[in-house]
């Protein structure tokens, strides 16, 4: 059966590296293998950032290398500028993408980069990328962060979003994505920034959203991307990152709820619930001291929902 | 500025006849005018049954004649039959709903009347009203409950809760509302019933959903409703009720959060969220002892919100 809505679970990336228990390397692999044959089709495992940064995150050439032998699975990784993704693309990552802030003094305070550096940033990405043979060439994405409002910056124009998209995909981007760093979207903004990037740079160009749960919107803000089209969307398993309004805390969408929204609209996921839930139980088990969320795994599904 | 859509509190009714402490008549009081007066333009303030069955809705006529002293509020009630109708009409309430089971084992579980027999009951309502001068006849509205799914039948056809929407507006009931008593709701179901009731009774008879969060679905099923062309939405200060997965626990959506995704998408609910919040300080301290949930009360706004 067709995949309707491909779920990328960030959980090893996004998730782990929001907690402070740094999760071992045999932990991560049998998460990640247990995902997969839940049916997740794509997983960010890792993040190629200096180890002194993100110890979390030090052993993603291990992780990736392992997770490209789960024949089907699209291994996605993040990297924060043109070394990460030169190491990425050497443990054999399929999938890249690299967080480009909307708001500048988001990214200054960030990377260090202002918008001007960050394109010529992702310029010597693209002409990295072309220099390699076919088959080692990783899709390359640009995660348009805080798309959709800044804590420092506040509103965020939607017309400097759509223009950065359209920048990055003059410059050569395979695709930009979408990602509500903060929580501060809302299903018009959404609508808006979605139509408008589009109908700048067409609609191959943008297929997935990351949508933050930071204030009770995540799932509302899915439905709106699935409506208009959106084909991708991010989240984490059991929301794992923390307290959605914590400092510092990642505050993703929970992935087994995302996956039963979909589901029960009679969307294909290509994820069974029951084996998500078991996946669930083991990473609990794996970080017993964090606490995980959403509603699915709690309330069970309905009865007979699977009939 | 023109309200676009009504935000029914249920919290006074729906919220407190979950929970075992019996919140003193004064205090329902305080509530009600601090909710009016943080811009709730309707508030469902009781419930016209048995005073042994809910003691906690014992006071509902002193709570309705205080409601409807505060000038421009709309105040609804629950009655589950003509006795109750008659009790809520006495007290001088707005707005009536009599709860209709779709499931018919949950309807004769829970009022014992199959489906002949509440549209019997719906029918001597309808008769009573008739009797009534225009000024006392309160708004008459057949709530569809578990229209979504139910816990005993697991799923409810959906042409039977459409043709029971005709015969319940065909006896003469004024509106319809469609009910996710369960939890098991997602948007394209609330898309199909919406739009199948429409088509079989008219647009004007079904202007409101009452949707629960017991799956985390509450406000994706909201955003359907309103991109359908809903108007009016019920749910809980606080999603007060309790946990929403725990036996005989409401899980309605809550106020605060439902208020943001409206607000947010530039649509007027009337409320002013800061005044909200301040509502919801002085439920809980009403109620020490019930856990109070919702994103928006620890996230806090996004910055620049209000500019």
């Amino acid at each position: 059966m067709t995949i309707d809505i491909t779920i990328s679970e960030v959980g090893p990336r996004d998730g782990l590296q929001s907690i402070k228990h740094i999760m071992p390397t045999a932990a991560k692999k049998a998460w990640i293998k247990a995902q997969f044959e839940a049916g997740t089709s794509e997983i960010e495992v890792g993040s190629f950032v200096p180890p002194r940064i993100l110890p979390q995150m030090a052993d993603s050439a291990e992780v990736v290398a392992f997770a490209t032998t789960l024949e089907g699975l699209d291994v996605a990784v993040l990297v924060p500028n043109l070394r990460g993704l030169e190491n990425a693309v050497a443990a054999g990552a399929h999938k890249v993408s690299i967080p480009f802030s909307m708001s500048e003094s988001h990214s200054i305070k960030n990377v260090r980069k202002t918008h001007p550096e960050m394109l010529v940033e992702i310029a010597r990405c693209v002409a990295y990328l072309d220099t390699l043979p076919n088959g080692q060439r990783p899709k390359f994405e640009v995660g348009l962060s805080t798309a959709f409002g800044c804590t420092i910056e506040g509103k965020v124009p939607e017309d400097l979003v759509i223009s950065m998209a359209e920048k990055v995909v003059e410059i050569g981007a395979d695709e930009v994505g979408l990602s509500d760093t903060t929580g501060y979207g809302n299903p018009a903004q959404l609508r808006r920034l979605v139509n408008g990037t589009w109908d700048a740079c067409g609609k191959d160009k943008l297929t997935g959203v990351h949508l933050h749960n930071t204030r009770g919107q995540g799932l509302a803000n899915a439905l709106m991307a699935v409506e208009l089209g959106i084909t991708t969307i991010d989240s984490s398993l059991g929301g794992i990152g923390g307290c959605p309004w914590a400092p510092g805390a990642s505050g993703n969408i929970v992935t087994e709820d995302l996956v039963f929204l979909l589901e029960a609209m009679g969307l294909n996921t290509g994820i069974d619930l029951d084996k998500l839930i078991a996946v669930r139980e083991l990473v609990q088990k794996a970080l017993p001291d964090e606490e995980m969320y959403g509603f699915i795994p709690g309330a069970g599904l309905p009865k007979g929902f699977y009939t």
